[in-house]
């Protein structure tokens, strides 16, 4: 849905659009709880589904068309994890739901992506939703995708809005025997997709930190207006971040402390505190950037205002010396019958020193205050 | 009264009038606890009064008169929605006082629309004051209207300020057999009706990302004058909007937290918790606009600095060219007897031909300075 | 206090004097605890006191010299309240510890008036000190006045630094048989005080509303010295009433939830709660004219600054029009003998002609450039 | 030690020197815990060591060179008040170690004069720091001081940099029978103690409301140079003031509520409770004066840009007149031979006509825009 | 790593480069958590491993190659002390891991020195990381360290990213017989390891105090360009240090407080509480350091401005002057053949009059203005 509206407003002067409630809410406003709604942009064709099998020695994977499919591998093994890619078929939302058990105002937050990353705890399982961020690197947008889990003790649900690569690693290491992931339960999984998710977040503030130090080198030569520009856009764009990132904190601090009913608390904690440790990092990198932002801004300010000032200086100087200088001239201009010095011999070189005299005191004058 | 007073301002510069307390307060300063008064302006011109009654299975509705003729369904239903539209006539408030149990602070509260949203538990009841918000499309403005509700365990009474449309969706609902608010009980249809009035936010949302966006377009392009003003109106009217929401926060969250008697804890909380993450949405989003507009401003001004500084760089070098050059041609329009230049038969040529090489040198030094 | 000093004051430019602390308390420096000392200024002549005792059924009002006179009232009505108009016969005060069993500590606080507002739980007895403020209607300043409250189980005695109206009300609700605070205890009668205080902010919040609006009015029309200077003083009267108010906060919340020896809660606390919200509305509504006040001082400046930017534009635009035409006849005023065009038949009108064609010009090019 | 670096760096424009930290603790780096250092400026040639012992009835004062001097006392009076001025012999601190039982920390803590204040308890006694704040009268300066106390259940020590006439109030009180301190314990003698030092901050008050006060007054009169110094200098003034008081308020409330073993809690609460309101109403007035030199700041801005823009106000009356009237006299300034206006007997007067006619136009349109 | 990206970036106008986290965490998007992986650049060429192993009355060291030869001592002393400098080659770590038991997480974090400082209790072991600052004397830089530090009951791991002499004080105390860490565990010995760190941040005070003083010293001098760039450097470092020590804040504070299983809190409690202070005396430090950048930036702009209005007079008076004397100089410059006062005797003489006339008057409507 983002990235269409980006599309959409390519020709506004400061890059990100604005609209991240607008319309996409209008066709919800009114319907009662629990009805399926997919909110924004169709992202992809038709949702691809897979699943995932696996305990330590066995492992099974297969692409699905409908989730009645993976009912039977239910209970076979250990961990089931059915990863559904596309969002706007919702009765596979629905399947999903008669399967697991999972309860109507969940499945009703699944398709709405116009959503705050939360935490909920609900019989049997606990709902996630996060939202992944990914840089389009042709236009340097940051485009946003929400990504929603179901995590039962045996099971994990995973809903991303189009097909990605942001779990690849994670699927290698499910292929591969031997791995941590696959000595572990549901949680681990669980553990290992939202740090995923959490890691692709560096990326993104790599490039913020690279349009930082851009501006940066330039703040000292670069022309006013793209400067302004550039930083408003920059502004702007991490509000937005920040705005996405800043709700994980506490759900990532919930993960690592308090104990949910699917989740092996003992040995879990540990690394989800790991990935807390990482969002603290992340908030406080787009705080500071932000902090730098906002003194680029009045520096480069005041780099403007100075030059004004160097610039009212050469035009004072000028006015100041031509000015009495070109008065004298009038004066000697002047077509009156009597004008005695008119008649001397010298007269005119007279004036000619007399005005070299006052240029000079003036030149002086403007060196002592130090005006060049 | 909010709106009335819009219309008596309509001159005035900058949009949203002030007075949200003036006035409206004098009349009650000074009344003992419990006494019932109006403040604000009659937005009705007589109470409407409208009754539902259901249970699953019966369905019952009706506009009455006066609330005695409602009595006699007190106990029938499972759940009675009681809905007055106009709070001007304070009898029909006592009477609902009588009828159902209310304390008289809380009927105190009811009329008197100068107030912050709030929760308040009484014995055999939660009584629960909202601010709904709704955009008069004609001119722009968002219209406040108070909304306050009584939860009983087996009835609701809402009281608005005016008839309207916003819980038009709810009685749709109640009138269709085999719906969720026909299933469950009295606490399940407040929440719908706050949902309503949450869901309405959006709207309001929408506007507001309307004007920003047309602020953001004409940023880099528009006048001065018009975008300051556009500015300030938008702070003012986010000032307003944020006072308007904020207190909801806490309110939704009791609900979604704690145990209320009147409220079946385990079955509701869900649903306010989904109200909640509306909120807090709504809230960021607020808070988001607020930044951006204040970036605006930053933005903006400098880009006003920034033009000043274009302006001050023609005067300077029209100024700084030709002073000189009218100070020599001063020179030799002065009339000295004795100026042996103006002898010369090449002298008028040479002079030119000297200003021009000022002229060059001059042009020279500014594209040095990078002045064009 | 204040009052005297804002008169000696008034030729000051800025309104509010700031010594809210200095010379009033250089006196009470190295004094031990518990020793009773006036800060301040003596407002009124003699102190005034009176006694009201009530219960359900009886009335009784007396105005009394000394406290002995009601120690005999003491033990007779429900409630016992003892009012005392003037702090600076402070005997009266030690009386009145003596009769009510008061601690040095709270005696030592009465007459001292520069304090912050707070509440104090003593054996047998709360101490409450409230800051009434007053609107002077004539000069438009705010008075502010410090009340005491001794708040016992069957009595209540509250010191004002000067007779006042602001208890009127109270007294008028005391003598009429039926009313609630005479069927209710002294807790009660606390409340109605503490109600009748709060109340009267809102009058002072009018007051502001009033100053905001005339600002807001003006903000894109008036000159500027003033605005400035009204700004400057409506900022330092909202710091001052923030001060004022900010403290009452806590000090009603802890008496809208707290369990008080000498308090009823559970018929008191909804009474405290209704203060409470008041309390809250106050505050906000300082907090938001904060914040408008400043976003027009920054959109004032703003103005400011772009109406600079209109005055630089026509001194840019005169300066570069005349000025290359000034030089061109300039150049034909020399007196150079051989000057070919001078001798030309329509070298005048030429000239005249080529200048017009330079003027067109340059209003094209401001005009492309949207200079005007 | 702050004195001195006073004196040292009185040629800087701006005052208050920044050093707080510097160079005072080099020395201390790399040192065990325990060690006893005196970081700081010897502020007094030897130390004093004064003892107080009484009991309600007997009274006790002594002058001592050494610590073990007043050994015997120890267990002699009810409450035993050693105070000794001067930290830079540390054998002192030692002895005093020795004699009361104090751990190496604390000890340590001492004569370590850049120290946070802070509140520690450890067995068998309560460990205070706090800083005394004094006004050098003469330089306008407000001086640190390091006051450190050790209460014990019968004896409190106190540290001091010099000697000072700060307790002096409490000596005399000490001196005469039948006051509070000489009825009460240890614990009441250091609230006297802590009574003191929070007093004095009230006169360090009154120095900065009389700063803020004569900046208010000049603030639309003074030249703009000083004013901006006198404001930084204020502001960073006000920093350092608050960094010192800050700490105060958990230290005071902590002595306020909690129990410690050598405070008998339920009679000495009050009286500190009575210090922390007083601390509070300091703490609010620093920050109200750094909002009012906040706005003092943005006002005087706003004044100097206002100033600014009648200047220009000026230059393009001037100019926008001046030019197009010289322009008109350089035109007939003019040698062409042809130019018939000249031949004109009017002509002169028709041109002075004409510019008069222009200056009239001019002048309506500037006073039509208001510019004067 | 830090330091060789300084080296990079050195012809950037404004020092310290932003990419904290940029590429040196690309590499470890992606992996499984347990991968040991080196972030950062390697600081020194082979890992310097020394072992310290003491109790009251033994003390042994040794400089050891692999981890196994310090195997035989790990039981044998009261306290045993590795000291590993240098992180890259992760097999040393690895083999730690397993000979002191730890936790896999723990490992992973040691060598990845892009991580914010932390605490985290792990069984058998309490795990920290901490930053620190050292000064670079000869480009005055402030280069980042990461130091993490695994306490056991009766061992300390450290590790340094470089060899260095921060904990040369310590290792001296070791080697002297009798001193508090001979006699005391291995919780004292972690207690001294961090004070040292944390006594090293005091240096990087005084650092930044220099630079605050030297711009104090040149605020009212220097030049503009110079200023705003030695602040904006100023305000980003401050950004940085913030950001390293704020989380100390809360680490240290657990350690002062909470009982951990590895430290004895009764007896270390006191020493950790005096690392408290210092932290808390350092955060307070570098925000008054920020307050005041910030005034100084503000006062900067404004003197800047304010130089600008003088520049401004100048202009103004030069023009106003001038400008109406060269009109009257061009008047009677005009050809006209009929100009009456051009041929009487005194005429150019009346007019020089009238010209110091309108000259005098002009200078003292300037001086009445204040404007020289």
């Amino acid at each position: 849905m983002k990235r269409n509206k980006r599309a959409e407003h390519n020709s506004r002067p400061t890059g990100r659009p604005l609209k991240t409630v607008k319309s996409s809410l209008s066709g919800k406003i009114g319907q009662p709880a629990g009805t399926l709604y997919h909110t924004g942009r169709q992202k992809t064709e038709s949702p691809v589904i897979t699943v995932f099998g696996y305990d330590e020695n066995r492992f099974f994977y297969r692409d699905v068309k409908t989730l009645h499919e993976c009912e039977q591998f239910k209970e076979q093994f250990k961990v089931l994890w059915v990863n559904i890619d596309g969002l706007h078929e919702v009765q596979i939302i629905e399947e999903a739901g008669q399967l697991f058990g999972i309860h109507p105002l969940t499945l009703e937050d699944i398709p709405h992506t116009v959503q705050r990353p939360k935490i909920e705890e609900f019989d049997g399982y606990l709902f996630l939703v996060l939202k992944a961020l990914e840089l389009d690197a042709a236009s340097g947008d940051v485009a946003e995708e929400q990504i929603s889990m179901v995590i039962g003790s045996n099971f994990v649900l995973s809903f991303q809005e189009k097909p990605g690569d942001m779990f690849d690693a994670t699927r290698d290491r499910i292929r591969n025997e031997g791995t941590a992931v696959r000595r572990k339960g549901a949680d681990y999984l669980a553990y290992t997709l939202i740090d995923a998710v959490v890691d692709h977040y560096f990326t993104i503030l790599e490039h913020f930190e690279s349009r930082i130090e851009e501006l940066d080198t330039n703040l000292l030569e670069a022309e006013g207006h793209d400067m302004f520009q550039s930083m408003y856009s920059l502004k702007k764009d991490l509000i937005h971040l920040r705005k996405s990132i800043w709700p994980l904190r506490e759900i990532i601090n919930s993960l690592s402390r308090e104990q949910y009913s699917t989740l092996d608390g003992a040995s879990i904690h540990p690394f989800f505190r790991d990935v807390y440790d990482n969002i603290i990092l992340i908030i406080e990198s787009v705080e500071s950037y932000r902090d730098i932002v906002i003194g680029m801004h009045d520096t480069w300010l005041a780099v403007v205002n100075n030059r004004m000032n160097e610039i009212m200086k050469v035009l004072t100087i000028i006015a100041t010396v031509f000015m009495p200088l070109s008065f004298i001239a009038g004066v000697y201009g002047m077509n009156f019958h009597y004008m005695p010095e008119l008649e001397w011999h010298w007269g005119y070189f007279s004036v000619l020193g007399g005005m070299a005299v006052i240029f000079a005191g003036m030149m002086r004058y403007f060196h002592t205050k130090r005006w060049f």
